[in-house]
């Protein structure tokens, strides 16, 4: 049996709690024998930055580089509003992203049935929703340079940042996202301001010329950022696959995934090219939502969206399908049995912590 | 009584159906001598390109810059895909508001509560909802050099648009957002993604400086752009004023005006500095939705976000109250009296379209 080299990066806030339940998941499946790791843990984020100064150490980025996959908890947290920006919990997880090349992050936004009345949306507008985003992840604003703050006379500052694209960028994400929309109901929309920005426009263009050269099977629709954040809140059933850039799309992802009522529950792939020699395809799996500093050493928090990471992780890196379909049934099980964290409890389920629902999914696996 | 320079730029699309309609109860103010007005008409957008070749006249301009207000419809359309990008019908609308320094964009969302079900979120999340949007206007990602799309080898090209803050652009909407919010619920939400952008650091830095030095008093909270689309979704009660760049603005405005069902009921204000000598304050006023080309020419779109902005024209320009209440009171009452355009219709309400709207108002006036 195939050893499966993972890296675990809890992070900050409630990533540390939720990872903890992962690594029962993962105990589980070795002593059971269902699948064989070789684990490396380290830190990242302010974890990072109160233990070495930095957002992540070289040793965690040497470990990243070896691993064949990743899972990342979250970063971040009002505690490190003041560490200099170079240094701040976010720029160990930009570094990843980009050092590793993850250009495609993939965010599904899935209703779950049991959990549509924890919308704000109404039922019939969410019930069944699964939408999937892609979001350009190593270009855009998030990268370009300049990105200064330089003091001017008289107090004044002035701050820039840079958004550039290349034509190879915006190729690669939209092939990404055609491919993956053959897999399910053939419909893209893409997404852009080209009415006010000149990466818009490239964007555009591009995307229409690679689906007129490989795609043409596959529908596809152009809609403005704007427009795109109405039409999720309006009538979200309409979309399939989004496809956008590194900044709408942390915007987009974020309020599509609240739509569902499901945040606690949404994993999320960043996935890389796949590598010429080696065939294998780099990756990080995290949950949609963040360190949620508010909630964070309270035990309280939703460990579903890092476990179904893992699953995640399972099905499309390491091709252990059995062991991920295992883990997302022990998932539906324990929804419908009733369990809940605060983040999903509605009257008449039972209330239980961050390790009550590990507890649950073990139980049920 | 004095005589008010009103411009009216219908545009195009559905701008032009809804400000015939506008023009309408301006002539009854006129003849009731309620208000007086000295109307000039120019073209915008798309229509001034077909026109003149160019997204808005020389001769438009100098209109603009003599008139005491504006009214805009909407601008842009499927038909204008092809015309180079300094010339798209957008480009007519932007020239507008950045050299008349329209600096400030207040875009209320508003649930009229004979509305909330139109909503696709819960009612009770919704009825009542009063949010306040202060987006900056004329500077950020819509601004900023260089804006350009360069060819490189191989036919690849590279664009790069940039964003642009200095301080004093950010004190002086932070300052706007303060004083909004002492009328309203004093309380302001800032927002920007400091996490990765450095124009989000200065942002949040500046706002905070505002907010110490003159406006202890009103509440101020820092949410990330992300965080905040999110809440919007989630509950958007729990907001008064947003105050935010260009960009978010754009697309945050828009989620929050189509979570309350009434799109097409929202005007907007876009406001300059106070004027040296004159005292004048340069004002723009268009409905929140766009130019619809999808329904434009039907006669079915909602002219009552176009009335209302001239109603808040009256209001904030003209010092007209009691012609800007008579208006208000009109939309209240055709609302009350079951009138409804498409957009806003539900069963048991009588259907009407653009002029029947219109009718429907000048009748309860
Ligand atoms: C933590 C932060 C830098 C990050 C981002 O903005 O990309 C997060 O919001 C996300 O969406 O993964
Ligand atoms: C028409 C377009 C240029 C404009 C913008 O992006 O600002 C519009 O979406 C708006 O919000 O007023």
């Amino acid at each position: 049996m195939a050893t499966h080299k993972l890296l675990l990066l809890p992070g900050d806030g409630i990533g540390i709690e939720v990872m903890a339940e992962v690594k029962r998941v993962i105990d589980w499946l070795d002593r059971r024998g269902l699948a064989c790791f070789a684990i490396e843990e380290d830190l990242v984020g302010g974890a990072a930055y109160d233990s070495c100064g930095q957002p992540i150490s070289e040793e965690a980025m040497a470990k990243a580089f070896a691993a064949d996959a990743i899972l990342l908890g979250a970063v971040g947290g009002t505690k490190w509003t003041h560490v200099h920006y170079e240094s701040r919990p976010e720029a160990g997880l930009l570094r990843l992203r980009k050092d590793l090349q993850l250009f495609a992050n993939l965010r599904p936004a899935v209703c779950y049935p049991a959990l549509a009345d924890a919308s704000s949306l109404k039922r019939e507008l969410v019930e069944g929703l699964d939408v999937l985003i892609v979001r350009e992840l190593t270009g855009g604003v998030y990268f370009g340079e300049p990105k200064t703050i330089t003091d001017l006379s008289d107090g004044q500052k002035r701050a820039v940042d840079t958004q550039v694209y290349e034509s190879y960028e915006i190729e690669r994400i939209a092939r990404v996202a055609f491919e993956l929309a053959r897999t399910r109901r053939n419909k893209v929309v893409s997404t852009e301001k080209h009415n006010v920005m000149k990466t818009g426009l490239l964007w555009k263009q591009v995307v229409s010329e690679v689906h007129g050269a490989n795609y043409e099977d596959v529908e596809l629709e152009h809609q403005l950022a704007d427009s795109c954040g109405m039409q999720l809140v309006r009538a979200p059933k309409q979309f399939d696959v989004i496809v956008t850039d590194n900044l709408f799309g942390d915007i987009l992802s974020d309020v599509a995934a609240m739509l569902t009522g499901s945040l606690g529950m949404l994993p999320s792939a960043s996935l890389g090219g796949t590598e010429e020699v080696s065939g294998r395809r780099r990756a990080l799996y995290e949950p949609v939502h963040g360190a949620a500093p508010d909630i964070a050493g309270k035990g309280v928090a939703n460990p579903i969206a890092m476990i179904g990471s893992l699953a995640m992780a399972l099905r499309y890196s390491f091709g252990e399908l059995d062991a991920a379909d295992r883990i997302e049934a022990a998932i539906a099980g324990v929804l419908a049995g009733g369990f809940r964290t605060a983040d999903i409890y509605s009257e008449g389920k039972t209330r239980v912590g961050t390790s009550g629902m590990g507890d649950a999914i073990l139980a049920e696996l």
